[in-house]
């Protein structure tokens, strides 16, 4: 079939949605989903969530005009579809890449995205700000305001925050509820038990909004007979159904339906427009919808690997494996023009047993740790496995606990196990971490409470980009009293530091990155409170590394030591920190008052950060600091690219590592003899 | 009436509640109120909270023992008959001062006090840990976990999310819903209209829980004609009631039920301590109950001066008017011993016209922007007294939201106003605002939208003590990027701030003091992005103050300059910070380019604060440190006290900034050249 063919290519912007025919529709769906799949074959992308939603995608556009309504999804990485019908086919498969689309809605890309939504949560107080400001900036032009929430982010404490205001405001914003009976984990608290119960009542649904709707137009149908009515149906509802849930929250509650069905969706997304209340209309739809293998494993399929696409899309014939409303794809396999990147957003798999993720290595360490204390308990929020924590989840389940998306309840849970006298130890990505940040500080830090935060994918994450990576994690715990903050330098660091922290009397965190965790050989030193260790000797300076780019400092102490260009040699020293918190200022005093520089490198904002710490240490202690310099993240956000493109462009390279070096040495440190 | 008959003195621990007889309760709960009127008479403490719960306070204690089992006050300052109940009612008229009693629970204190509950809707979250940490520690042992939240604290996110967890999990907590009404301020959203319905439906309450005890107790009664008959009650219930919101979260709801009838309490009390499932027990008090002046105006009365609560104690014969269950307190005036305390936690109160407080100057500014501009709207999280908004809530009813203590969603709600063009302005305490820290992350640094924030009570606040100091937020605002972060030096800089931060196009902090701001004689120079102030001249060094010192540095600076003392004079200049972020390099780089010393002043954590930016502005430019030293917080909590106390013991004062800078000058600066 030649691309000219084709429907989504002549799709410039969602008007041109209108007049297509049922059969168009269901075609169109079909070529949505070649294309996730197209993109999902050339690196890791967000896949099962984009499959399920692309019949919402549709019928959202051809009912509204998001170009003056008002459109947020939540989480934004369902927002593939959105993208393709909003005027960015051409560029769709730059997804991700450096440069190219990003994989939440963009404000800088389109008129269509409204706000960078990668943490979740957020889309219903936004729309209702929106909402009230539209109103008060021009009250007679009418523009409505909707947001998409999966059913995981459902389970966030803001969502319900925002519901409460809402209902009170009564505005009509229209959320649209997106149960995929699944966040990125299976879910496991939060509003489950509700939406299990709305689950088992389709049938219903027909009858009582038709009855609520037939009520409202009769003109002699009083306000008094409406509210009696109301709390029959209401009381029918909530004995057989649930749903009160919402509504006692202040909104209409109309469904659940047929996520699938475009004409279905649009009947309903008509009829919303006319509530002068807000509405929440709950839509089913099926992650991985179309691709077989991503409906049966949705979980695995939320970012796979190409490899894992590539496998179950086409058939023995080459033939397109894909679905939509009873249309198969008519693609077939075709050469590709760019192979599978190397960053393909998961995590590095072991390579020959030897090289590991830091993540692994921790989630092992834990699962030991577990073993020989039987009061370590886990809590994790909706990252069970991309913390890689289901081993320790399947041998361990009575100490296991997956709260979902709640962050703030994460930590707030935690400090409750340890006040009773558990060791609890909470697994969150760095970004999610800061949703905990006055939990952090009253339930852990002020109360002194021995819980281990471990923070994975403590620096830059990738594709992911700016609302994923973990970097203000050192500047944001550092200032709290009582807390141990800690990073390994490598593999052998990992275990011991977990053992270690287990045995503090305080709130501790350790922190590291997306990335491998190599082997750096050396004579172990033990990890001691405070205390860093010296890896290589030198005389010249050292290079203070905070975190996993141990071995990258080594390589370039070698490089310049052996000074093979002829620029300078210097002779570098390498200490592995270990401690942010508290700094081994021995070790660092030790070097200045033998007239080395340092430079210290560390994956995080340097306002406030690591090198900030050894800067506060010196002045304080009265060195000049002229001798330190500091490698890290200056005060801008790093755009989305593979992890290798963001560390190079933030100078994470020999090269840099040895022109500061050179710079130190043979530049400032002759004017201050 | 001698204090030997009296029964509260008896009371050493709660054990000592056993045996008395309803009289001898009333009796009991008169004297709490009269030793709350004594210690309301001295200072301003928490008044109308406490009043409210004295018959709960003693309820919980006649019936749990909570020496074993586990009972949290959310928030904490309602925790003062609890105090006078479990051994402290000797030290209770030390409360909230130095070295005294915490106006919060505090576990430093008694083993009674297990969280330190400053800050809203932790409650169900740790007593849900608590209460699965003590079934892991020993499954044998059954301890009762009880958590007691106000209705303002239950619209907190963090609440949803752990009532959803424990709902899932099934435990028997006990959630006490200690709905007096209202929060701090008149309630505005949240679960208030489910409050609201559950409040008209007292009458039903008997009949269907009775019904449900009877079902339970029907040995032949099985599960499924449980579950119709559950679920025909709900119905019934929903519709006429609501109340579903909380048992979809899985609890069952118990209540409404009156908050001062002890031996109803107790009776339900026995009752919840049988369900082997989450029970929220619902709670009517009175806020303010037995002093009538705070029956009627319990905002008022939220923490009143000393002054007003004189007042209306006594009768014009000097009987006091405190009634407690039909029994009037025998009490009568007594002379005081202690004066009222200068520091009586309410607000500096503006003296002959001249000097107010910044947060009565900024309110007063925003006000005249609003004015001005059309496009400005003001939310707040529950403070709308605290940050004195009142007055704009009234004239600009339409462009005020109080969201209640939601201050995340605040955030959230505000980038949304502000994506629709308006003009929002935030004002929350800088403490309160660490709810929001993942929302300015996302919401208004990545999305750069023109959102100011208030941060109130910026530094260190007096009476209150740790939970509430607003100390950490330069150093967690400080790294996000597409920040501008200021400070007012004196009155004089406060319009001017506000009205230049309203010109701007991204996110924007003001921080300012629970203080007195004076106006600083001078030829007030305009405020312009990044540029500080110069103040004062001088040729030895310079003080950097970021904030409100302004008149103590440079009485400082008049003290060290005339030299009376004879210990050294060092001709002293002054700038006033205002930027944080960005920093004035120029004025900084300029003094230190002179050899001048530069000292750096702020009411914040100096990890990652402003004398920090200071260091890494001057470092990363290649100047020597040693000429700069930093005033601030290190690295530990500040324990309650009067502001000027915690000031002192911080180094705020006239000769330790001499003493340093006489350091500087005199040791320090000879060593350098």
């Amino acid at each position: 079939m030649d691309i000219l063919e084709l429907i989504l290519p002549k799709i410039r912007s969602p008007k041109d949605l209108r007049g297509l025919s049922g059969r168009q529709i269901r075609l169109l769906a079909a070529e949505i989903r070649e294309e996730l799949c197209q993109v999902s074959d050339k690196r890791s992308v967000h896949f099962a969530s984009n499959m399920g939603v692309v019949e919402l995608t549709i019928a959202l556009h051809a009912s509204f005009d998001f170009s003056h309504d008002r459109l947020i999804w939540d989480t934004g990485h369902q927002c593939y579809p959105h993208k393709l019908l909003t005027g960015r086919f051409s560029e769709f498969s730059s997804m991700r890449t450096r440069g190219g689309l990003m994989g939440f809605p963009n404000p800088g890309e389109s008129e269509y995205d409204l706000m960078m939504t990668g943490h979740a949560g957020c889309s219903v107080g936004t729309a209702l700000g929106i909402k009230v400001g539209d109103e008060l900036v021009d009250s007679t032009d009418k523009r409505y305001s909707v947001a998409v929430v999966g059913d995981a982010a459902f389970a966030s404490g803001s969502i319900f925050e925002a519901m409460g205001h809402a209902g009170w405001l009564r505005k009509n914003i229209t959320i649209i509820l997106n149960d995929n009976k699944m966040g990125i984990c299976p879910r496991t608290g939060g509003i489950s038990g509700t939406l299990d119960r709305l689950r088992m009542a389709r049938t219903y649904l027909g009858f009582k909004h038709s009855l609520r709707y037939i009520i409202r137009n009769i003109p002699f149908a009083n306000k008094f007979a409406e509210r009696f009515l109301s709390g029959f149906k209401d009381g029918i509802k909530a004995a057989f159904i649930g749903g009160m849930l919402f509504e006692e929250l202040g909104f209409r509650y109309i469904g659940p339906i047929d996520g699938h069905d475009v004409a279905k969706l649009r009947r309903y997304f008509q009829l919303v427009r006319k509530y002068e209340e807000p509405v929440l209309l709950h839509v089913f739809t099926q992650k991985g919808c179309g691709f077989e293998a991503a409906e049966e494993d949705p979980t695995v399929y939320h970012a796979p690997s190409p490899t894992l696409v590539r496998q179950h899309h086409y058939d023995e014939n080459g033939h397109s494996t894909i679905t939509s409303g009873g249309i198969t794809s008519s693609r077939k396999r075709i050469k590709h023009l760019f192979s599978a990147s190397s960053d393909d957003g998961s995590l590095p798999a072991t390579k020959n047993g030897l090289v590991s993720s830091f993540t692994q290595q921790i989630s092992e360490a834990v699962l030991n740790v577990a073993d020989e204390n039987g009061r370590t308990v886990v809590v994790t929020a909706a990252m069970t496995q991309g913390t890689m924590l289901e081993q320790f989840r399947d041998m361990f389940p009575k100490r296991f606990f997956d709260v979902g998306i709640c962050e703030s309840h994460a930590v707030i849970f935690a400090a409750g196990l340890a006040k009773a006298g558990m060791r609890p130890i909470v697994a969150i990505y760095s970004t999610f971490l800061q949703r905990s940040y006055d939990q952090i500080f009253q339930e852990l830090s002020l109360q002194r409470l021995p819980v281990l935060l471990l923070l994975d994918r403590a620096g830059v994450v990738g594709a992911d980009g700016p609302t994923h990576h973990g970097v203000f994690d050192i500047a944001y715990l550092r200032p709290f009293p009582n807390f141990v903050l800690m990073t390994p330098g490598d593999a052998l660091d990992v275990e011991p530091m977990v053992c270690f922290a287990m045995t503090l009397n305080c709130p501790t965190a350790i922190r590291y990155p997306k990335a491998d965790s190599p082997f750096v050989e050396r004579e172990l030193v033990d990890i001691e409170l405070g205390r860093a260790e010296r890896v290589r000797e030198g005389i010249d300076g050292d290079i203070l590394v905070c975190g996993g780019h141990l071995e990258l400092a080594l390589n370039a102490a070698k490089e310049v030591g052996k000074n093979l260009d002829g620029m300078g040699r210097v002779d570098l020293g390498v200490i592995n920190a270990r401690f942010i918190k508290p700094l081994d200022t021995e070790i660092i005093f030790e070097s200045l008052n033998k007239g080395k520089f340092i430079v210290t490198m560390e994956e995080g904002m340097l306002a406030g950060g690591f090198g900030s710490a050894v800067l506060e240490a010196a002045a304080e202690a009265g060195f000049d600091t002229r001798l330190i310099k500091r490698i890290g993240i200056g005060d801008h956000y790093v755009e989305h690219a593979e992890r290798s493109e963001q560390l190079e462009s933030l100078g994470f390279t020999e090269r840099h590592i040895i022109e500061i070096c050179r710079e130190l040495q043979y530049k400032i440190k002759p004017t201050l003899k």
